[in-house]
Parts: C-alpha cells; structure tokens; sequence
C-alpha cells in the first residue's frame, strides 16, 4: 500500500514536471521567441523545440511507464501494449513534423543543416527511434511472432527505449543551448537576460521529467506482476 | 561461455570508444585549440574538456563496470569495493580540478560563470556526485552499517550512479557545442570547419562509450553471481 502511495507521488511529479515543460517551452516561443506559424522563417523553426518536447518527449514517457500504472493491471495487456504503441507512434510524428519543421526554416534563411553534434545525434536518435518502433511492432503486435523471439528481444527493446528517451533529453538541452547562444544578440546569452534563465529553467524542468520517468521505469516492485503478464495475446481477450 | 566471449566483445568496444574519447580531446586542444597550461587563459581552460573526458566520465565509467568483470569473481567483493571507491574518487578528483581550471580561465578573461544550462546542470551533477560518494562510503565502507541498510539504499545508489554518469555525458554535449560556437570565429561553427567535424566526431565517441558502459552495467547476466556477493565484508578477508 505504500507502496503504491510512493507511486502515486513520484508519478505525480512526473505528471507536474512534464507540465511545467510544456507551458515553458509554449511561453518560451510565444513570449520571448516569434511566436508559432507554419508560414516559415523562426516561427516555423519554433514548432521543433514545441513538437520535440511536448510532443515526441512528452508522450514517449508516458508510453514507457504506461504499463506500471497499477489500476490498469487487472485490465488486459493487449490494451496495454497497443496504448503504448499508440502513444509512441504519435511521439514519432511530433518528431517527424518537428524535423520538417526546422529544415524548412533553415533552407528558407540559409542557415545550414547538419553541421552540429545537436543535428547528428538528434537525426540519429530519431532514426532509431523508427527502426524500434517497426521492429517491436513486428515483434509484439504480430500475432504470430513465437514467445521465444518475444522474451529474447524484450532486453534489448527495454534498453534502446530508455537510452532513446534520455538521449533524445541529451540532445534538447544541446538544441536549447544552441538557439540562445544564436537568437540572443543584444543582450547576449553571456549576459544572462531573462529569456536565458527562463529557458535554463525550462532545462532543468526537462531533466526532472526525464529522471521522474526513468525512476519510475526501472523501480522492480512497480513492474506490472508476472501472473498478468503470463497471459499474454490470445487469453487476453478471452479473459 | 558464449555469453562470456560476448561480454569480452562488448567490454573492449567499451574501452577503445573509451581511449578513442581521450586521444581526440587531447589531440582538439593540442591541435585545433591553444594546447595545455596551468597559466591561465585558454590553455587553462582547455584542462576542463580533457579532465571531464578522460578523468571524470572515463574513470566513472570503469567504476560502474568494475564489479561485472568476470575474472574477478573468485576474488574478494571489499576489494573490488575499495577499487570501485578508488576509480570514483579518482573521477570526482578530476572534475573538481577541471571546475577550478574553467572559473580560473574565465575570470581571468572576465567571460561571466554560471550563466548557461551547461554550468547549472554540470555543477549540480558534480554536487551530487560527491554527495553519492559521502553517503555510499558510510553506508558501504564502514564496517558496521546494518546489511539491512545496505540492501535498502542499493537501489538509490545504482539507479543514481548511472543518472550521473549519463547525465555528464550529456553535459559534456552541450559544453562541447558551447566551446565550438564561442571559439570559432573565422570560419564559424555553421560553417563546419575541419574542427568541427572533429569535435562532434568527439562527442558521438563519448555517446558510444556511454551507451556500451550502461549496456554492461545493465546486463542482468553479466552480474557478479550472488554466491559471492553474499560473503560480505569480514568473511571475504577470512577466505
């Protein structure tokens, strides 16, 4: 029971951390940024940091703990799964929009693409993020996939889910860093005005939800229990 | 036996992504930068990308694995508990030298500290990371804590110990694109001058030998065996 109290704080937290970034990053572009268009030029750019974090972040935490959450338990798995998949597949279109986003208003103000550590890695992650989404879905939501393949490649799946998750994080606060450093001119980011310390705040915000969910994630006794999780596919429905 | 020779596999990527890290931090600021100095100005500062990498992240990383090392099993837990210890004191060892060196270099070129998201997030991993080493050498080095308590506070320890060292790494992406941004003028970073390529090249080194230490340390099968791990402390000095 406690337990479970425990639970219902840390998630709360998470919940409020997730929530706070969103409202940062919203005030971030529509106050001290250009505001949200999708007409080009740096409000167009404006959707990545918005679809990235509120989006393709956001969302793909909560379809990793989304099988923890106890009231859901006595529920049936196959739900559970296609809520996770669900939850992830529309955390990668926020990433994909997002993406399209920033290469249209780079080529519209000539500003290179690919040329940072921010770019590769967030391509990079993006990517692989795909690839685990086809390769799972082909694992877990096929009907047909032997137990044996399932169990084998759940480790692996489990691991480039978090890593995927703390890295695309990594890769926000490189993004965050860089936009101050070249939107801020008068006065620089070196000088620390308000818009710096709200988005380092929004930073911070980030890595909170990120250790929240990873918390929550990795902790054994809130592993959805094993005698639900045996019966899997078929028997689900039946139940 | 396969699952050994896979291990070995995985360890020595570990390592040479490890010294791969430290040859190109050492050849950024020997080649592209203005070299080493305990004299102040940008040779000074250079000490902080070079301990960071191949002191705090790279010993840090070494600490994490040191228990998973197979040969190691038939020998004592308190040494290898004292030699995990060791390599973290050595890693704290050189984050605070590459604190100094970084205030010294600034103030002495008035470039204003602790404005940016890379200097609250790198200062509260470094604080915590020492706070970690305090409490887990109270709890795991002195004789007489209850084993109860050291059951309890393993998970906070592990969980912890792998944030922090995930989380440098990513503190270290983001300082790496700050240093590229501020010191390339003529060409610039956008411009994607040699530099460039070889400092990012540096950054997706220290990804991979991040994501093959936590890799390692994540295996459930790779985990030194119980039968030793239950001989704790004087019984282990008796065999």
């Amino acid at each position: 029971m406690d337990n479970f109290q425990n639970f219902g704080l840390i998630l709360s937290a998470a919940l409020t951390f997730g929530a706070f970034t969103i409202i940062y990053v919203l005030r971030w572009v529509l106050q001290y940024r250009e505001g949200l268009s999708w007409e080009g030029g740096p409000a167009l750019f404006n959707w990545h940091p918005v679809l990235q974090l509120s989006g393709f972040i956001f969302l793909n935490g909560l379809a990793i703990i989304v099988y923890r959450l106890p009231w859901t338990w006595q529920g049936s798995k196959e739900t559970m799964r296609y809520i996770h998949a669900g939850l992830n597949m529309a955390a990668f279109l926020c990433a994909v929009v997002s993406l399209s986003a920033v290469f249209g208003s780079q080529s519209s103000a000539n500003f290179p693409d690919l040329f940072s550590l921010h770019s590769w890695l967030g391509l990079t992650a993006v990517a692989l993020f795909g690839l685990q989404m086809v390769l799972s879905a082909s694992i877990y939501l096929f009907p047909f996939t032997p137990s044996s393949w399932k169990a084998a490649f759940m480790p692996l799946h489990v691991f480039v889910g978090r890593l995927l998750f703390g890295g695309t994080i990594a890769v926000s606060l490189i993004g965050i860093t860089e936009r101050l450093i070249f939107s801020l001119v008068d006065p620089k980011y070196t000088d620390y005005p308000a818009e710096a310390a709200f988005a380092n705040v929004m930073g911070v915000l980030l890595v909170a939800y990120g250790v929240t969910i990873l918390w929550i994630s990795t902790r054994a006794s809130w592993k959805r229990p094993s005698e639900f999780t045996q019966s899997e596919g078929i028997e689900d429905k039946v139940k």
